[in-house]
């Protein structure tokens, strides 16, 4: 017993103590951030500026796992999918509101560490927590997250406005964080069957980062300014490569076609794939969550992403009558599949 | 069993067909509100103006019991509550995000009566709702709802800008909306003692009302504007008078004094509390959830509420150590107490 950490009972906070002490570790960086957490609503100076809103629920048991999710990254991700969301509209985070309900099973040290992951999230971005709720449960942790950016308003890019033709690009890599997931839910089960046996995740630190502290590509958002590129549909990728083209796609009026063998894949998440007798294209284009940006831009503007470490053309649009389509690495014509990752595990 | 109404159940319908069985049931209003649900993010056109934002979440068990809060209800109130915190900053609320989670214990008739609440007060306060999540919940219901609201730079009214000298205004009465708990806990326990008695809620109607169906005082924000009245702090009523009074003492440096006897009441308030054996000033100060506004003014304004149907002064800023007092009806000074609801049902 004498090894287990401090444990400080919520009850000895009350609602407004643990305010205090979420406001006491927040510090205003934007100046668009008028007014912060301690009034009815935070107030935000747009700078005539668009503000775009985004909004995230994640229930304990529904979107993460408590037995392997450490809650400092919890905090983390739970930020960074609503920074992603407003980085897929071309726009720059700048607050975020938090609200949680929490029950006595938490202890105010496991409250900091969730905090702590938030707000590490928001100085990495350059976010300001303005505001929330703190709540009791009586089951759970349910963090609701609502984050809110700014761009002008030339630059925002919808999912509704592809053009047939135009080419279909993502950045970074995919399937990742969908093989991360897996280690540690073997590990788990191995875990279950024999608590003495030690987690071994060693050499799987990419896919494992990637599935816990997935990162928002507010760099690639900063890249398109400087490339003088404006995507002309995007979305961020959290349900998996087929789903959020066939959104573009239809959402646009449009067909998509992906092509399998350009699909940007690490070698760690290949190989794991394999080793879970998974086809790896499968987990990119349904596994999910890997937050990286799915957008679409000109055929004239090729020559702009042509070559670059952060961009792989994947596919491009077609009319709406050809639908949404897979090509194989023969060449052959499937139908293309938002499957999500019940199917997947099952198939 | 051929009474019951129609139930489909959720799982027919999926995430993505609650969001656009959602979404087609929504109309936007606001010219501000250029994109709704159906992107990665909301986005709104802050039109020169400053943007507030409040986040609330309510959980089953712990904030609503669904044994007698009808869903149409709650959803009307769980807007009502974030409208009445950006009116608590002198701002017209103009949109909304909704997160909720939900267990498969609902129908999708269910979820329709709370989102015909939650669209009924976004359509009676000129509101837009333009985004949020679903998602599947392993317990009971839970809401989150965010409300932005705009307002010019020199209008917008805090909570800690109070004076000292400045006397302490309240808009309608208070008290009723604990009084109809109140009513409503009575009735649910008789119903459990013996299911085949009829509720008696007859002759309690505007208390009920109060509790079920409460508004923000929008109306009273357009009110600031036409007497050409800016309070120099305010802040709502969810919590209690005293409770509420106390935040903006504090936040201001101050101390506050409130008068038992000009505390505003309706007589079917106070009757209903002699009946339950309740102080009906200890009712009003500390039961809250009535959303009315508690604001402090110059004392050269008093001539613009004197004689107001809608407002009432309950007291006044004094100096910081003079701390927080209330009056009682023979003129015997109390510590003004923030007991909350709990501590006022044990005494």
């Amino acid at each position: 017993m004498s090894d287990q950490p401090a444990r400080t009972e919520l009850s000895t906070l009350g609602e407004f103590g643990l305010i205090d002490r979420i406001a006491s570790a927040v510090e205003l960086v934007n100046p668009s951030s008028l007014q912060g957490i301690g009034d009815d609503a935070a107030v935000i100076d747009a700078q005539g500026l668009m503000q775009v809103v985004t909004t995230d629920m994640l229930v304990e048991g529904v979107h993460f796992d408590l037995g392997y999710v450490p809650l400092k990254h919890l905090g983390y991700k739970a930020m960074v999918v609503n920074f992603s969301d407003v980085c897929a509209m071309n726009a720059e985070p700048r607050q975020a509101t938090v609200a949680i309900a929490i029950s006595n099973r938490f202890s105010v040290e496991a409250v900091d560490e969730l905090y702590t992951g938030m707000l590490a999230a928001c100085k990495h971005y350059g976010v300001d927590l303005v505001g929330g709720d703190t709540t009791s449960s009586t089951s759970g942790l349910v963090l609701s997250i609502t984050a809110i950016g700014a761009a002008r308003t030339e630059d925002i890019v919808y999912r509704h406005t592809a053009k047939e033709n135009d080419l279909l690009v993502v950045s970074g890599d995919l399937g990742g964080a969908f093989m991360g997931l897996q280690v540690l839910e073997r590990e788990k089960a191995v875990f279950r069957q024999d608590p003495n046996v030690q987690p071994d995740l060693s050499g799987f630190d990419y896919i494992l980062q990637r599935q816990l502290k997935p990162e928002a590509r507010k760099d690639i958002i900063a890249l398109f300014r400087e490339m003088k590129l404006k995507p002309t549909a995007m979305i961020d990728i959290s349900d998996g490569l087929a789903s959020e083209a066939m959104h573009i796609a239809r959402r646009s009026g449009l067909g998509v076609r992906i092509y399998d063998d350009k699909i940007p894949m690490d070698p760690l998440t290949i190989q794991t794939a394999r080793d879970f007798h998974l086809d790896p294209s499968t987990c990119a284009l349904n596994g999910g969550e890997d937050y990286e940006l799915l957008f679409t831009i000109a055929q004239s503007d090729y020559e702009k992403v042509k070559g670059s470490p952060h961009f792989t053309v994947v596919g491009h649009m077609t009319d709406k009558a050809s639908g949404y389509q897979l090509v194989d690495k023969q060449g052959g014509l499937h139908a293309l599949k938002a499957q999500g990752w019940d199917a997947l595990l099952k198939s």
